[in-house]
């Protein structure tokens, strides 16, 4: 199994290949190739000796707009793998959010009085996890040992383990009232594009913090601005906006309960060693004709 | 049983003594005292009638300091009480250093270049308790479920239930080397005053987060500015603070990796709600005949 690697080499993704029984190889040699990059740089007209796309992020949505997911190959993502850590991020969104650290960190003084009463605490809450995929999952367990429970929101409505109740994507609208926080966490979609809007907004609790650790367009912008300023919703932890990278001057930086983070839910930096041990597995597998982890439906779009 | 309820009247605990089988009385006419207060408007020369006093603090140090706990009658604190709030405090305490909202919600541009490279991950290290009573016992199944390990201090040293080790307070010495993030948890008391000094921050790895969910005087105030200053932890979450409350202009609130919070882990303002069942348990037991909740042993001081 000839696999090459690109458009640059790193150590933990090659180590990965070979511990998997792959080795390196030129594309024009190749039987798969693994991908770590956007699509911009992406090989055109992929030779149909590459049986194997090994994508490296878990949203390839860009990739999909390209045109460059075919069904001549098997394609697979990294889709879960960096669950634990978009996991982990947005059960400490909701925590920033709902002890008030954000407005600890904007003080330079001692606010007691100001800041003691906006206090909320996570246990004894309900969460709903609207796209509850591997990174819903891996919040589950999270949640219960923080004292929440959990409802979930998934295509196909099959109930998850964990979830007090699972509600199919085609009843996400009854959602906004079943929970006193929620996560968004689903793919991005033609679907899904601004599924947080006004009437949404309306319908969430006043009380209620959003997690969004998606992608930006799945909030409506211009409507959570009008909700902030309005008091529809107590707060907003968004790991990405639209637009991204958000603009100086834009008023989301401005509005005291919205926390922005600059799309470090699961961090570059550590992606490629993260994703190591299931590439590994993939080549494994490839090799061995067994079904890939990850694998790409071309028709779902994700 | 007739109990008096002092200083102020608070609904919620007034509600508890009924509940529990006592009757609301005047102090001159009273068997027991709930005192939700603290010492300095404590009634002078407390009456050899009053059998029981029941404090809603968890920490009391300043009724010790002030000599008013004494062994003509039965005291009981609200120790283990607010565990679950503290608990989830520590716990977003540390999410909030490694996962670095503190430095996303300082900035007002888009940092990722800046930001990603310094996130780390909480699960997959090792958190230290020092100090692990009912505060520590509540986080332990919280940091298990966010893939941490846990190393205990307490003052016996009896194996704390999922902890991986547990030390006794005489051996904390060895702690510093054992995790990657501490919570310092103890009780204040003459031994634990400025626990963490220069030389305990010398001794933890450079890359650790300190959580101080105890009292201020249990970390040296200079010697953690200096440590900061110098690189040797990576950050500090103070719910507490020596002094307190902490004056403006101190340093510590110019320190980037520093997150102060105005001793709010467990809100003053869901203080009574918190405590009242225990109350009511209390007041049931004492007419009962039965061991209280949270007794205070004198000589132990706490």
């Amino acid at each position: 199994m000839r696999i090459h690697l690109g458009p640059g080499h790193d150590d933990h993704l090659a180590t990965a290949i070979v511990e998997g029984g792959g080795t390196l190889a030129e594309l024009d040699d190749a039987d798969a190739l693994v991908w770590d990059g956007g699509p911009d740089d992406f090989p055109k007209d992929l030779p149909d000796h590459i049986r194997w796309v090994q994508l490296t992020y878990a949203g390839i949505e860009p990739f999909f707009r390209a045109r460059l997911i075919d069904d001549r190959r098997i394609w697979a993502n990294a889709s879960g793998v960096y669950a634990d850590n978009v996991a982990e991020y947005a059960v400490a969104g909701l925590l920033v959010g709902l002890r008030q650290f954000h407005s600890s960190l904007a003080a330079t003084t001692w606010q007691k009085d100001e800041i003691d009463p906006r206090v909320r605490t996570l246990h004894g809450s309900t969460v709903a996890i609207v796209g509850c995929g591997g990174i819903g999952r891996a919040m589950i367990p999270r949640l219960h040992a923080l004292g929440v429970e959990v409802v979930a929101v998934n295509r196909s409505g099959r109930p998850v383990d964990g979830a007090k109740s699972t509600l199919p994507s085609t009843r996400t609208a009854e959602v906004w009232s079943m929970a006193d926080h929620f996560v968004i966490a689903a793919p991005a979609t033609g679907e899904t594009d601004r599924l947080v809007d006004a009437a949404v907004l309306e319908a969430m609790p006043d009380t209620a913090w959003l997690v969004n650790v998606a992608r930006g367009n799945l909030v409506d912008t211009d409507a959570l601005v009008d909700a902030m300023r309005a008091g529809k919703v107590a707060g907003a932890v968004l790991d990405v906006t639209d637009p991204e990278p958000l603009p100086d001057g834009h008023p989301l930086w401005d509005l005291d309960n919205v926390v922005i983070t600059p799309h470090i839910a699961n961090t570059r930096s550590h992606l490629t060693a993260n994703f190591a041990p299931t590439l590994r597995e993939n080549v494994r597998r490839f090799i061995a004709g067994e079904e890939l982890l990850a694998r790409v439906e071309p028709n779902a779009g994700y």
